[in-house]
């Protein structure tokens, strides 16, 4: 049995791996990455043995290249960008995504979000603090089933997004690489990229769960959320950052394209300190938290992909260095 | 055709009502009920006259034995406690609830508080404007699916919202006044008022949907709320304040009995502003803004059972006075 590294910032990730694999050996380096973070990683002792890595992808990216006996990667999200923009040289290693679980976590965020902003919470919060009972700004509010969503990339994460929103009776548009024969009986539209703009134009919320990749990047640039006008769209992102550039999003939200952006991932994160986002009134900033990776569901899929792995079986995410995810 | 007169603070309803009956008159007093608000009711121009009533209950509730012609009052909440509190005599007219239309707003708003509160909305908002991003507070949460809801009350809306939260896959237990023989395939766990205890001891959220009734008044009232201390269950409260009694609550929530409180209702409307309720850190507090009635779901439910009325047919929503509601 191939010992297992691990290389991660997720508590417990490695106690939760051995207490499923009891027979494995686990060489957690995490406290490491966190003591000696001046240091090579793969100076870390016993890292350069590694032929199974379990790591988080800006970690894994460091040392993936430089690991000679690595036969697979195993990561714990689900966005392995940061390998493909780090990496000169396809790793000879397979890579396999964190999937599965993200789905109700993103769904929860979003829709969570979304009832928050349409029955205004926080001012009911700020009413509370100044002791003010007044029911006037919430006599009126629009029920999710009046509203249409157009989701974008609809991977087993924009699936559950759209079976949650249809379960509340909203109206679904989901944009995907080529229409389905068979349909999901919660999406009422689909649309390829060509019917990008007939779905920004037709939706009160565009929520893009889309990964980073060359088809992806700059998708909603330049003045294509004009045409959110007609419905003046909140646009959510819980995807990737560079689907549209900050500067363009920000135009989008100053000139009215749009009437509010909630957004969990940038172009650069940490968000720099001293970009607009932070402090437009209508826009909802989280730091890239709508789904974390939790030790019990990592240590699931890892598990599951560790025994097919040994024996021999095809791995599940496995990531497709052409298709870039 | 009988005349309708509308007596309402709800904005739009007159034009509403008028626009889906139009053969009909419309008699509305509303803008009297703002500029004549030192006057009797009774006295308003043509009331007395009235045979068919639309109103607030808190405005029949002054005028409802004083109109001798009086055949109908349909209400536009669902609530008639204002009524059966303030009237010494049963009316001779029947009386009709606004019914049918709350489930989705108060499942929104359930689901919503429930969501913000799992993954703290709150804090997300506050490191926003002091631009402060920080991943470890929301590092770990949980998820829905992982959570349990004891629903107390289950009309149409209780059953919404036991709907919604078990599409979520929550557990979901229900007191119930009897166990119906067809159970629904949304709720996990009935119990009737015997097992009260056992629902609270069970449940991560309790949430309370329960009429203001002879049966229901101070249910909650005493240390029965000690019962959720093995789940340190947040108590959701948007039925009517009475099932608990402010000083008891309180209680609960000073001694941990209860994480937190989620309160749309209270025993006094407005909250007194000395109220403690006001200012715990773990009470959020909203002002009986759950479900609001729209004019259009007011007017649709009024002119299906002015068609019943007319027809002589037998209205929906029928408030049983013996029952009080």
């Amino acid at each position: 049995m191939r010992a297992v590294h691990i290389l991660t910032r997720i508590p417990g990730l490695g106690a939760s791996v051995q207490q499923l694999m009891p027979a494995v050996t686990v060489v957690d380096h995490s406290a490491s990455v966190e003591e000696e973070s001046m240091k090579p990683l793969e100076q870390f002792a016993g890292l350069a043995e590694a032929e199974v890595l379990l790591a988080d992808p800006d970690l894994a990216a460091q040392v993936i290249n430089k690991l000679p006996k690595l036969q697979w990667l195993q990561c714990t999200w689900a966005g392995v960008d940061r390998i493909m923009d780090s990496v000169a040289e396809r790793p000879a290693a397979r890579i396999t995504r964190f999937g599965g679980a993200f789905g109700p976590a993103m769904a929860e965020y979003v829709i969570g979000q979304i009832i928050a902003r349409e029955r205004n919470f926080e001012l009911m919060r700020e009413q509370q603090k100044k002791v003010y009972w007044w029911q006037a700004p919430f006599r009126s509010y629009r029920l999710l089933s009046t509203l249409s969503i157009g989701i974008l990339g609809t991977g087993d994460i924009g699936k559950e997004i759209a079976r949650i929103c249809k379960l509340f009776g909203m109206k679904v548009w989901a944009m995907v690489r080529t229409i389905p024969t068979e349909r999901k009986e919660y999406i009422d539209e689909y649309r390829t990229n060509d019917g990008l703009a007939e779905i920004l134009s037709a939706c009160d919320y565009i929520c893009s769960v889309l990964p980073n990749t060359v088809e992806t990047r700059g998708l909603l640039n330049g003045t294509l959320l004009k045409n959110c006008m007609p419905k003046k769209a909140v646009f959510i992102n819980v995807g990737r950052g560079s689907v549209i550039c900050t500067d363009d999003l920000l135009t989008a939200l100053k000139e009215g394209w749009i009437a509010a952006a909630i957004l969990d991932v940038f172009e650069r994160e940490p968000l720099p300190g001293d970009c607009e986002l932070w402090r437009l009134p209508n826009v909802v900033l989280t730091p890239h938290v709508a789904s974390m990776s939790m030790s019990w569901q990592v240590s699931d899929v890892f598990a599951n992909n560790y025994e097919r792995f040994t024996a021999d079986e095809p791995l599940r995410y496995l990531v497709d260095w052409e298709k870039k995810y």
